[in-house]
């Protein structure tokens, strides 16, 4: 039976099946789409790819992408240079960057510690984060990994290397998404939630740029007998 | 606030975010994928997006995609010539011919009549297809279009013009999906479900490249009173 399908349409059906979270019917559609629209599109996706991969490099300071040596970011006098913010990736620079809540600097490992890959923290940046603590003075080191597991497991790990007089480290709170329901909420989750309560009433702690909230001391949370 | 992604980075978000079915959190995704993975596979994605614009045209005869003037159906001599398969665009070819149920050739339209869209009879590759079965002595015409509403009036204006001696034009069913459940089929399904039932043993009309079952004439189905 002949195919189909010409040759290079299913080339391109491939390459596009390729990338992350696109399955075949997604590349098919996105294939013909860019055989009914006009050329330009294609080029300008094509060029994007190769300019993209062309110009971007690593921040050489905090390893976030950048197509200068050192990113926007870390370059940027204005932001607190005492506090950073540590990330696994360069998209979660992005998304921290979007709450407008965060004035300081990044530091982005590449990954979490994952085990079972070969992800160990020698793989990771924390050698040249701890070479940063000290280089430039930093008070404060929000560990902001994701939420799972293997981003636990590495908050954990630099809990314990980044334990040094003078430096605060703290980690993002876990518990119901805003806009969230009791329902819906997976029992981890809600037991975090449980876990992290605190006083109504309470002043929030100093904002990430301020001074840091004393962690642990005078804490007016009950202990957490109720969490699950 | 300086920006916290790097400008052929944010390029690269855009050009991927225009194409169908993929959002600001997919196409971003995919930017930071092809960051990640090796240079090859940019060079590929962008070699095959340009290659395959360049390369692939309409097939003279039937409107398919092709690299050749007739696409491999319609230079395939093992083909029925007397039976033509109407379809909207060149993917549904595609879905056709994983039946392998069908051995005759196709037709694609390039669309369907979509008045609000401006698209008329005009607009589709209707003229071709009627010189096509002067031209080539086509018996059957199958109209394969999507069962939806623009699909639908295409499928009534081809019947319409498509009624002339010896020529049988059929249109494929619309029923419930197989594996489908009959709780979650909506009304109008389960009523074009009902309006095309057969008599349980009633013989399947002949494949579409066999001759063409009798249509209306000797109907063993009863007057289809129970659809609503």
């Amino acid at each position: 039976m002949a195919t189909a399908q010409a040759d290079s349409v299913q080339d391109l059906i491939d390459a596009l099946g390729r990338l992350p979270g696109i399955g075949p019917k997604s590349a098919q559609r996105i294939a013909y789409h860019l055989l009914k629209a006009d050329a330009e599109e294609s080029r300008r996706l094509a060029g994007a790819v190769l300019a993209a991969k062309e110009k971007v490099g690593f921040c050489t300071r905090c390893f976030n992408l950048s197509e200068t040596e050192l990113c926007p970011i870390c370059a940027d006098d204005r932001r607190d240079a005492h506090v950073i913010c540590v990330v696994e990736e360069p998209r979660d620079v992005v998304a921290v960057e979007r709450t407008r809540e965060f004035r300081g600097r990044y530091h982005v490992l590449g990954g979490a510690i994952d085990h079972l890959q070969g992800v160990g923290p020698e793989q990771l940046k924390i050698r040249e984060l701890l070479a940063r603590i000290q280089a430039e003075g930093v008070t404060e080191v929000i560990i902001c990994t994701n939420p799972n597991l293997e981003g636990e497991a590495t908050a954990l790990y630099l809990g314990k290397v980044l334990s040094m007089p003078g430096l605060a480290v703290s980690r993002i709170a876990s518990g119901l998404p805003v806009g969230g329901d009791l329902e819906y909420a997976d029992e981890l989750t809600l037991g975090r939630a449980l876990e992290g309560r605190r006083l109504v009433g309470e002043p929030p702690p100093a904002g990430p740029s301020g001074k840091p909230a004393p962690l642990d001391a005078d804490d007016p949370r009950p202990e957490s007998g109720a969490a699950g």
